[in-house]
């Protein structure tokens, strides 16, 4: 190890999206191409949780040549993740912990690739770097199918999940039109606050009048006897009705529409964990309709859907990392690598900073005004919006058997 | 209208696959191109029940020149489906009314896409044309997901719903493999009484002892204490088990596992109607065992994934259908395409003709040679038989607005 150059590691945290090893390649690819001011190139395996235990790796030894490019397209997250939040004390010894590892290590630049609870882990070490004086870098690559970070246009993984959203969602309607009688599909969304993968859903709509006829958001109180009401009039249009939903949609009271039928829990950072309110909406539509109901929950090929990649997210993704390096090496901390859109037609973007204290913890949610007003449907300004940010596929590589190939730690 | 030559007249029943509408296009474009022989080419929408209401289109005014391509890469039936039982008593006045519309619209070549149900069809209106010397030829194009037709090597849409199943299962390991703490991840398959696709869950595995590390297809019978203790096994080999089951699987006593939690119905076909075998076991999971887990229903991705459409699965069924047509025109009536597996390495396939009498209302299950002894995984012979048809990608063609373009009746 060259002991004058300081050497750079890279983490993924929450949930896995399309485009997180995206993100990564872009991170460890400018690192590399950096030697002259990087030494080493590390991984912490399973996030800041991994490195407390010692669990890194090199890349020019785990991925080497060619390989990194893999990458790129293989989904769910490379290194491991965690869930793992650091306490908001900054006198408790995990931080001397963590920052004698980065000095054992010799560390110039920590990179973590999340979302939310991911930014609060990069706020809070480069806080700590800050209060004890040390010159090492902490950067936020952005992270999320949810695309709830505020102070950036969008999210990587965004573009893909809601590609995956409107593609699946127009195969549904193909799949729902098969038969003449009365039918309602329900399709669960992932989404707990902001309803953006959810809204997506308005991408499948071939001509305004198409299906999806209805989409509902958690951004608006979800009434049962209003939503009844109106797939009766849905029928009138056509006799197969697709519904979207995000998984939080709520009533005015803020009753989560799946606890009228499930019991729910919490996970380790306090959020309530839902499921199944396509199901209870599906039942509802049978007994108090009486016509053919099903329920689709899109579930997790939302976030590991490979032949969904949207090539613009892939490649904003890959932007983002190599970005971040950059910034790094100018001496920046404490930010998160966000997206600036300077023009909707053409769609450009350029990749930004922002405080990263100013974004963690926060949500964005969809403005209102971009939700018609009786809540059951979305405006045309979100298509302007996310239209650009599903073009593009990609080319798979296929291994032996014949399917998508992908790379993994071992 | 050519009152020399006779029409032909298409329709497919029973639920849509991604590749239902490249038989129809094998059927349509081989029609055309007789045109010597044959005269005009016909579709009935929503199948027989469609026709007997009057339902038909015209393939030269519907998809003119190369429009009739987007038949190949768009999944749903295009002409619409129908669950539509011909009575027994071929005594019933529904047949004279059916042959007098197949006089009316001089129809000399009669062809029906579909599964079991479907060629219960075809036998029945082969063996009433033949009961009232009508010279009209009745030929099956077998479909179905489920590969459970007897006297073919496989059906079409079983190759592109395994290559999705193995696809996300493969996708779905990865997004599980993020975490450190145990998981368990019950993914639940299509299939009421033959395990075929779920069996197709195994292509996902990259190496022997990989993940999915437990598959139970409805052949065997499922016992939940030993389903326990194998998953506890597991966790010495990998801290997230993937399991995939069918949904159909049975205890020995025969009863349906999603019916300890569920409430049954039935279709018009008197089909039992299941639905959450994996919520069940998920529950059962994390109840007895203490551990994580989530269930992952593949929905109707499996039957209209367009992304995943097999190359292979998509020339066969184009053969399939443009073989009928030969047939038909060589005199061949009561008969369903079947495909013959002349080797199997290098794989070669041939088309050949089945009497469809043989093959309705029979299902062909997975050989229980080609499940382990203990029922929880599948053989290499499994391998052997399925690898081949799952190979090779289709390039879908985009739309203005970025998304696959499919075709549509209006």
């Amino acid at each position: 190890m060259n002991q004058e150059k300081k050497n750079l590691i890279v983490g993924q945290s929450g949930g896995p999206t399309a485009v997180i090893n995206s993100s990564l390649y872009g991170v460890v690819s400018e690192g590399l191409r950096q030697d002259r001011r990087i030494g080493e190139v590390y991984g912490m395996v399973n996030g800041i949780e991994g490195f407390l235990q010692g669990n890194t790796l090199n890349f020019r030894e785990a991925l080497p040549g060619t390989m990194l490019e893999g990458l790129k397209t293989t989904p769910g997250a490379y290194l491991g993740s965690c869930r793992y939040k650091l306490p908001e004390d900054l006198e408790d010894p995990v931080y001397p912990r963590l920052f004698e590892k980065f000095e054992e290590m010799n560390i110039g630049y920590f990179f973590y690739i999340g979302g939310n609870d991911s930014m609060d882990t990069v706020s809070k070490l480069s806080r700590y770097a800050e209060k004890i004086g040390s010159d090492i870098r902490v950067i936020g690559e952005p992270k999320t199918i949810d695309n709830d970070l505020v102070l950036t246009d969008h999210t990587p993984g965004f573009g893909s999940a809601a590609r995956y959203v409107a593609s699946t969602v127009r195969e549904i309607v193909l799949d729902a039109n098969v038969y003449e009688k009365k039918s309602v599909t329900i399709v669960e969304i992932m989404g707990r606050h902001a309803g953006w993968l959810t809204a997506a859903s308005v991408l499948a709509r071939k001509t305004a009048g198409d299906n999806p006829l209805l989409i509902y958001l958690p951004e608006t109180a979800f009434d049962q006897e209003v939503f009844l009401e109106k797939i009766e009039a849905c029928f009138s249009k056509n006799p197969n009705v697709i519904v979207c939903v995000s998984e939080g949609i709520k009533d005015k009271d803020g009753t989560f529409i799946c606890e009228y039928d499930n019991s729910v829990g919490t996970d380790s950072f306090g959020h309530k964990m839902l499921a199944g309110c396509g199901k209870y909406l599906e039942n509802l539509v049978r007994n108090r309709l009486g016509v053919k109901a099903r329920s689709v929950e899109l579930n997790v090929s939302q976030r590991c859907s490979a032949a969904m990649i949207s090539e613009t997210d892939q490649k904003e993704a890959v932007i983002a990392g190599e970005f971040g390096v950059r910034a790094a090496l100018k001496g920046e901390t404490g930010k998160m690598v966000s997206y600036v859109r300077t023009s909707d037609l053409p769609y450009a973007m350029v990749p930004g900073l922002e405080d990263v204290n100013e974004i963690c913890n926060k949500e964005k949610t969809v403005p209102l005004s971009w939700i018609t007003e009786d809540g059951s449907d979305i405006s045309d300004e979100f298509l302007v919006y996310a239209l650009p940010l599903i073009q593009g596929s990609v080319k798979l590589p296929l291994g032996t058997d014949g399917l998508p190939a992908f790379v993994s730690r071992k």
